[in-house]
């Protein structure tokens, strides 16, 4: 039977460290605080919003949500970012995407301070995880995958990694995390020919291309560790990744569930990166 | 017998282009013109000035070259090479790297104009290649590697690709750009596990980890494209790439030679660059 890699648990093995940090801060006067943009308000961010409360009312932490109306123009809304950006007071700026209507990404992108920018946005930092450089802010899901594996023991180095999905949110920047980690990564897409031959043959198959059932029996051996990115709608109307867990998860030697796998640690990586922002404007 | 892909048929093959676009911006009452900053007189550096002026010459187009001291100060340095770069006469500036002595890269790339950033040195534009955005600058030499695979008709779509090596002006990019026209990518370093299997299994091979020798007769098959980014120096004082040339042409489909390779684009796709920044300062 596959171990299963959950995010609670992981999320657990990161609560010390990340209280002792809050601790030391404080000892310095400062008091982290994190400000939540949101636009609108569509479930899933809503319901990334109340995982995020959750998460910080459990380590003592305070949240600030700014919303902002749906139909928000362009200037407006990049006056009130550069507000929240521009506040003393806040450490770290996290903005709900994609944005609604026709509010523009790379205006975001520009305005954020990136050292504020705890799921790594900014260009700045876009560039810093690209080159490899630890000091740059990492999206927070491929930030939770690299805890998660770390958690369960899952070693990087000199390993052939398979991510499906090429998303500047998750695959690209998760693939260069994996690069850093001496991984030999393998970045695949819809257009790859024979996925499930490039899976068969990698250490760690990562899906994160947002496609249901994309990682099946025909993916995966009984060594693969799969790690699943992924969260979809299924037709039951319940949450389900982008592998095919009742099918795959017989057949591995690790596997993530969903939900209950990445998607629970990203809130903890959310907080460590909050305090490490805090820490760059001591 | 493999075909030969020669950077100075490709070269060629891009001159009518770049002439008619020079022509067309020279028809707005713009004179394109690049700089090039040199501190000191490294010999590799000053191979690459000549190999420089020589190509623009043969377009037309005028060279600056500013040259620096050897042992210039961090504050003198970024002061010159912000004055380069606020020039509006100068619409590209290539500097010459890695820089000697302490001088700071990282001073460097925050300080280029991201229109002027002909070699895609500047954060913005490293985040703009890392998302597949074709508006960005890459660094030229991946450029280049793009430029001789399209001219020998070589197609990347749904093509399996080995980049070896993962530096920030050559394998990191160009995994980005193939992953843009949608290879299959996998980057592999001097910790990856079974080189030759990897190289072997791929469509298209590309060697830019600077280790003579590298790739080998093991490393490829009849169908293999082989790639040869290096530049070194052989045993016999002559400049050879990272592939044995002498033991892989006879096995494969298409190969690079060294010198006369990708390394004899490299200056085309400059001037492609350069025109491509003054039409953006139009």
């Amino acid at each position: 039977m596959a171990v299963l890699m959950k995010g609670a648990e992981a999320a657990a093995g990161m609560k010390e460290a990340l209280l002792a940090e809050l601790a030391a801060i404080r000892g310095r006067g400062i008091e982290p605080k994190l400000a939540v943009v949101r636009v609108g308000a569509r479930d899933d961010d809503l319901a990334y919003e109340r995982g995020i409360r959750k998460r910080f009312e459990g380590l003592g932490m305070a949240v600030r949500v700014i919303v902002l109306p749906e139909d928000i123009g362009q200037d407006a809304f990049d006056a009130e970012f550069a507000w929240v950006n521009g506040d003393p007071q806040t450490h770290g700026v996290l903005l709900f995407r994609p944005l609604p209507g026709g509010l523009s990404d790379a205006n975001a992108r520009r305005i954020i301070d990136p050292r504020k920018d705890v799921d790594g946005m900014s260009p700045i930092n876009m560039a810093r995880v690209f080159a490899g450089e630890a000091e740059g802010f990492a999206p927070c899901t491929p930030g939770a995958v690299m805890e998660l594996l770390r958690h369960y023991g899952v070693s990087l180095e000199g390993k052939s990694v398979a991510v499906a999905g090429r998303s500047m949110v998750a695959g690209r920047p998760l693939a260069m995390l994996m690069l850093a980690a001496n991984a030999t990564v393998t970045l695949c897409h819809t257009r790859t020919r024979d996925l499930s031959a490039v899976c068969r043959s990698a250490d760690i198959v990562v899906a994160a291309a947002g496609r249901a059932g994309m990682i099946g029996a025909d993916c995966v051996t009984e060594r693969s560790v799969i790690v699943d990115v992924g969260i979809n709608m299924g037709r039951d109307g319940k949450l389900c990744g982008d592998v095919d867990f009742g099918e795959a998860s017989p057949l591995v030697s690790m596997i993530t569930p969903v939900p209950g796998g990445v998607g629970a640690l990203t809130t903890s990586v959310l907080a460590r990166n909050l305090l490490r922002a805090a820490r760059l404007q001591i």
